[in-house]
């Protein structure tokens, strides 16, 4: 049996290319004692990869070079040498990459099918749909009848924020680009409005579209992106806001030149903080999150997207679409 | 009984100077039912003054063109037609800079010179004192055995943020401009150290001055100026570390040209949160702070600094040394 892995061949500046990676046809890796090898069926992108990629201390160490790319999957157990797993399980963790893994089964978590397919498990059920809901309600503390803006609304986490404060009884503003992104936000999503932002380029008009949405102001604004967005979305918050800073996707191809939001003494005006989480500290409350996601997903409240793509050699391809805004819903690579 | 005035003539651009404000020998006010006429003895000049001459929206209104300077004061009842309030009381409250304030009675509060001088009113003991207090421990939520940084560590509201800290049990770090200044915080305040952020120009110098005082980190992060040290403190936060947005001193002159912290990326990957607050929310609560800072005053815990200077047509002078760094401890002008 063999193994076919993506590789980081080199760190990249700027957009990942094609020289980035290295694609190898390898020899089926063998689980040690207290091992298990998985055949991966379906593998998420997500755009915090491009930070991994840097050199440099972030909140988890970068992929080195020559190491198989990190990523979250879930496949099917082939052969197991940790009691927990039995060949045929279905699993998720972090199996890279690749189309065989083989992981620690203390790392790896069970997943019903018969609740969602793959690619759901890797989406809103998954790390995604986990950032959502501890973004929104622990960071961000959104309660009923507040305002909450969301910005990559049609995104993984974006789509799913949107979702979630409309069954919690918020208003809610999307941000997204382009008019089929805002038509997903607003029809399938539910979101009150949503601004694209392509249709109004610039700080001043995006304000001024942003503002007409948001009458008394923004209670929670969940920020995927940075940059002016952020700083359109900072000049409109009401008394006491919560700025949840979930990431800074604008920024992350760019990275020496990000630049803060030039309004932030908005914070001090209205008494508002701006907070960043990373997920995985709720990975002990995963299961709290994940109870209402399936009900929602159950009672038809909540729709699950996916953009699914085919082919673990298309990944060098596929990855740059989450800063381009070439996908449509949660990524999701079948290798 | 005459009065002297300064009263706004123009809006300033940049730093406010003798154009800016009109003297004016008047006709003493008269006291309408309910109101007090007062004898201000001491005035205070705090930096937020600059923000309050701009033109449009902020926490409070601007001040109008032809209206008298606002300020904080505080002085002794001349006349009264409030019952609550008789000649020869002692009181402080929004005087503005003037020799005589005709005021509501219901907006003064008594003051007792037994416990300190009318200036300390202004410092310590009053607004400047409930700012530091309530932003130290409400917003920052500063913790004994934490490390504290503060900026302006020399200033009426960042001297108090030192000895407050180090009451508490923190390890406290102040910044400031100048060798005089630094050793008012280490050997007078009471601050582990100080750095003079004029010995070490730029933020990579200042990173570097700072890091080596932070070993574990900053929890919180007091920030009275903004700018470049925002950035080089924001550089070496804790995990789960508190920024808190006083003000922005290195800004208010140039308002156009604030930036925000290029690297409030750091949030994401600390779990860090930045918040703004204005003293005033907690005006309810400030017996609680004055409590404590009068019990410091008294065990020799806590003490106060003043830059008292006289004349009330020197105010168009002296108002810019907080801007430049030219008074050494709580501003106050005698009029």
């Amino acid at each position: 049996m063999r193994n076919l892995t993506v590789r980081l061949a080199r760190r990249p500046t700027g957009m990942p290319g094609p020289e980035t990676w290295s694609i190898a046809d390898e020899p089926a890796p063998e689980p040690a004692e207290g091992e298990v090898l998985v055949e991966v069926k379906a593998i998420s992108l997500d755009p915090a990869m491009r930070g991994w990629l840097n050199e440099g201390k972030s909140y988890i160490p970068p992929v080195g070079i020559g190491e198989v790319m990190r990523a979250s999957g879930a496949g099917v157990v082939l052969h197991s040498r940790d009691p927990r797993w039995q060949p045929g399980d279905t699993v998720m963790g972090g199996l890279g990459v690749q189309r065989l893994a083989c992981v620690r089964g203390q790392d790896l978590e069970a997943i019903d099918l018969a609740i969602a397919p793959f690619e759901r498990w890797l989406g809103v059920l998954g790390i995604p749909g986990m950032t959502a809901w501890f973004g929104l309600f622990e960071v961000g503390a959104a309660k009923e009848g507040e305002t909450v803006v969301v910005s990559s609304a049609a995104g993984a986490v974006g789509g799913l924020v949107v979702q979630l404060a409309k069954r919690h009884g918020c208003r809610v503003v999307g941000i997204a680009g382009g008019p089929q992104k805002c038509r997903l936000v607003t029809e399938t999503f539910g979101a009150d409005a949503c601004i694209d932002y392509r249709a109004h380029a610039g700080l001043g008009p995006l304000r001024q579209a942003l503002a007409a949405e948001v009458p008394g102001g923004v209670h929670v604004y969940f920020d995927n992106v940075g940059g002016e967005i952020l700083e359109a979305v900072m000049s409109l918050l009401a008394r006491r806001a919560r700025v949840v800073i979930c990431g800074a996707i604008s920024g992350y191809n760019d990275f020496a030149n990000i630049r803060g939001p030039r309004n932030y003494l908005n914070l001090l005006i209205q008494r508002a903080r701006m907070e960043g989480f990373v997920v995985f500290d709720y990975a002990a409350r995963y299961g709290e999150a994940r109870a209402e996601i399936v009900k929602g997903l159950a009672d038809g409240s909540i729709t699950a997207r996916e953009d699914v793509r085919d082919g673990l050699d298309s990944f060098p391809d596929v990855l740059p679409l989450l800063y381009t805004g070439g996908n449509f819903g949660k990524l999701v690579l079948r290798p």
